[in-house]
């Protein structure tokens, strides 16, 4: 053992003088153990050096002798300090070597470590959709504002009153059985949905019940399906679980995949309201894309993420309501109806599917709350929900309509009429359900750059290429209306239609 | 088109007498045409066909004219019928086939699309694990009964009255600031974890922290080193996550690795108190991990599960403390403190990850309720966490010594009294910390068979041999002691005991 150094020991405690905090909340043998753990570490104290004596140290520093006490005996105890009887306290010699001197701004060393290859696709993929300040024109953001919040919070508080013991634990049942009776209701009367209460799975988001799928039906280098634009949030998920995406373009029928090889574990589509162009897949496109689903051996996963919010004509039942042989899986959320906090959505699945995805949901996922899904229960049986869908469904098509309006009035000859635009026209896209419009925009212009920098200007309107994976079809941006009240709403649309305005102008693109 | 089958009518309409439900909540509309769609696609009405005339099928059926009219509009307007003036209404020649009249039961079809592999691997671990009706030893259940619960909905009505209304939308700040200063505070004084708050990031669970971590940090086919035996649900998050897992087994100061190749991108450790066998990771072992960890250029996730429950000795403060290279992600989770059903657990990464890890966690995830985090970062900062925490531990505490006292009463000499039995012998390992014991069974015995049978006497008690990769170290039964009261405790204790000895008995193991 070496002697202990002088100056270090002056050093240490003019260093403990200054470090000790006496109004602070952490104990001072608490505060000092950490100090002397870290200089022990650092090197301060090199190994074999002896500590002060504690009777010094409670003189030197003003503390109490058990403080002292305490701190060198947790020292000790987790092997820091060794203490001899009669010769004091001495810093280990087991420990290894203290880091460096150089390496001062210690968690910077972390950066040599890259991220997963798929965690970097990841973030490259989220990244390019843009985030800014304010959501208005952020696609899928719904209006929470109008949500019956007290009413919501009434029935809520009388499930948390009386939540039975087993609710606050791991659940495992694929969700309330109230709610998943409530919602096969709902789907069946709504949505033309072939299913009975034990079929619904209730998750904890599309997301996840997007992975969920994903990881049961299809093993790391499999094929997917996914129209071309699509959803991101689903790619991302295909991503996520390291399958294969191949892009599938679509004609105004719905999917065209004649040709495509090999064949795709999964097939995902958006047949109610294509995700974002706004189209509806054909009945006949539905049959035979339910053919192929058969003859190629794929799940067909159907996301009717918006079609609550029909503004025109009747809808077209869900494509569920058509398989004879158990190939869809059909996916729901409630995000958008009620808000997104709530953290729920759900999957309807064939019968011998349904198992499996509720045990690795149980397992993987863990359930979100029964608390919270009693009083959804209870929010759709009393007629709230549907009250609230169809205030919601007058909201937002009144607001589309304000922003078509406003559109149109700043943008004139520019905007086409129908939905054949000319090359050189704007058009608005979709907006038949849902809280979104995609505006089309002519030939040639780069709406990632535009996307960009309307981002600058804090409207976030995510580029058209952004929902590809291969070229797309046009430019354009993406639309939501949901996310910001009327005022800010209109103010951000007049924003964007002088911003477009100016942008044709400098490209020569003629109004007339 | 064919002339409309007389017999096939009256059968139709046979079939919708029977099948309208004059009483239900759905519209007699709406069931009609889900009853005469049904009868197309299943082939009843042939292509080309007649459907009855409206009014006829009024009169038959005693319904009102518009419930058939709007019945068959929609039909028309999904493209299953097509209308001529004057001619009536005809089933659509563009329909695909009906399947064959034997797919009767139509979807068990969906059978013959097997699930993944990983599904497959991962649905034979977790039901392997065995599944009771009561939690009754089910290890990682803690005792809600206890909860403060009016309390926790006093702290949490705040909070929901006054929710501002982003907190009802999408999260993206990684959790609720307050909560992640409160938990920095804490886990900085009671876990020596060196972190602030910007390093925290609060997750939907343990299990969705695993996932993430893995997800960020490694890719399909990367090894992860893994305690043997170890936590089932971290093999579970790397098995889901296409990992190569790499049993790495322990001796009583911790892993050991020598000779391991290749190397890992992650290695994961319970060093507190290892999961199920209850050791406690020497200090010299540590250091040597991290310094393991840096040459191979590996992650080191440090599972901190259980030691808010320490029952003896002073507790080891966290790895990640010791960790001056930025190399330990250290996870939490609230689950054994407060409630299953909160969902909510926490990270602690080096800055560098922590922004990759929030934006995959936002994205793919989706975060949890602020409402619920800020009624959580209050109970920590009000006290309540704290002295919750201190009366769990009294009572799992007392728990454990009935726990022991019971099975020492009942097993008399068979049962070892250190810890280090004689191979004939059962032991109790474990026990410094948290809600379970693992008891160690004589060389030679069959856990999984005993875990079985004492599953169908209703005793969740899992195998030693299901939370190993190769070969155990010896056959043994993990028992959790948070999830049952008392009473039912000791009952199943002794049930449990009376088990053993007749099975030691039945083995000719003598008890001497």
């Amino acid at each position: 053992m070496r002697a202990a150094d002088g100056t270090n020991l002056q050093t240490l405690q003019d260093y403990l003088g200054l470090h000790l905090l006496r109004d602070s909340a952490e104990p001072l043998n608490r505060q000092l153990y950490r100090h002397l753990r870290g200089a022990i570490l650092d090197g301060l104290l090199a190994r074999g050096s002896a500590l002060p004596a504690s009777r010094s140290l409670c003189e030197a520093l003003s503390l109490g002798r058990n403080t002292v006490l305490h701190a060198y005996g947790q020292l000790e105890a987790e092997g820091y300090v060794a203490s001899r009887a009669g010769a004091g306290t001495y810093v280990s010699e087991a420990l290894p070597d203290p880091p460096p001197a150089g390496a001062a701004n210690r968690q910077t060393a972390s950066s040599s470590l890259p991220l997963s290859l798929r965690a970097q696709t990841l973030l490259h993929g989220i990244k390019q959709r843009g985030v800014a300040e304010t959501p208005t024109f952020a696609p899928g953001m719904p209006d929470t504002s109008a949500f019956p919040w007290a009413l919501w919070l009434r029935l809520q508080q009388r499930h948390q009153r009386d939540a039975p013991a087993a609710h606050l634990g791991y659940l495992s049942g694929g969700g309330h059985p109230a709610l998943k009776a409530a919602l096969a209701g709902y789907l069946r009367l709504s949505r033309g949905v072939n299913c009975d209460a034990e079929q619904i799975l209730i998750t904890g988001s599309m997301q996840q019940a997007l992975h969920l799928v994903a990881l049961a039906t299809a093993d790391a280098g499999d094929t997917v399906w996914m129209e071309e634009p699509g959803y991101p949030g689903a790619r991302f998920a295909w991503q996520a679980a390291g399958l294969r995406i191949e892009a599938v373009a679509t004609d105004e029928e719905g999917l065209c995949w004649h040709g495509k090889e090999p064949d795709p574990k999964l097939i995902y589509v958006t047949p109610s309201h294509q995700y974002p162009l706004g189209s509806v897949m054909s009945l006949a496109r539905r049959h035979a894309l339910l053919q192929q689903a058969a003859e190629r051996g794929a799940w067909v996963v159907e996301d009717d993420y918006d079609s609550e919010f029909r503004h025109d004509g009747r809808p077209l039942a869900a494509m569920q309501g058509l398989d004879r042989q158990g190939r869809v899986i059909y996916l729901g959320t409630l995000s958008k109806v009620l808000f997104p906090a709530l953290r729920m959505g759900y999957l309807v699945a064939p019968p011998d599917l349904i198992e499996p995805l509720r045990i690795l949901q149980a397992r993987l996922m863990r359930e979100g709350s029964y608390i919270e899904q009693a009083t959804l229960a209870d929010f759709i049986e009393d007629g709230h929900f549907g009250a609230h869908l169809r205030r919601m469904r007058g909201i937002y098509a009144k607001r589309q309509s304000k922003l078509r309006d406003t559109l149109a009035a700043h943008l004139g000859d520019w905007l086409a009429e129908g939905d054949a635009p000319r090359p050189d026209q704007i058009a608005l896209l979709g907006g038949a359900a849902g809280m979104h419009l995609t505006l089309r925009l002519p030939t040639g212009l780069d709406d990632q750059g535009l996307a960009r920098q309307l981002g600058e200007m804090g409207l976030l309107a995510p580029a058209l290429s952004s929902y590809c994976l291969s070229t797309p079809p046009f430019p354009g941006l993406v639309l939501g209306y949901g996310g910001a009240d009327d005022a800010t709403l209109m103010l951000a649309a007049v924003k964007l239609a002088r911003f477009l305005a100016e942008t044709l102008r400098r490209h020569n693109i003629k109004n007339e």
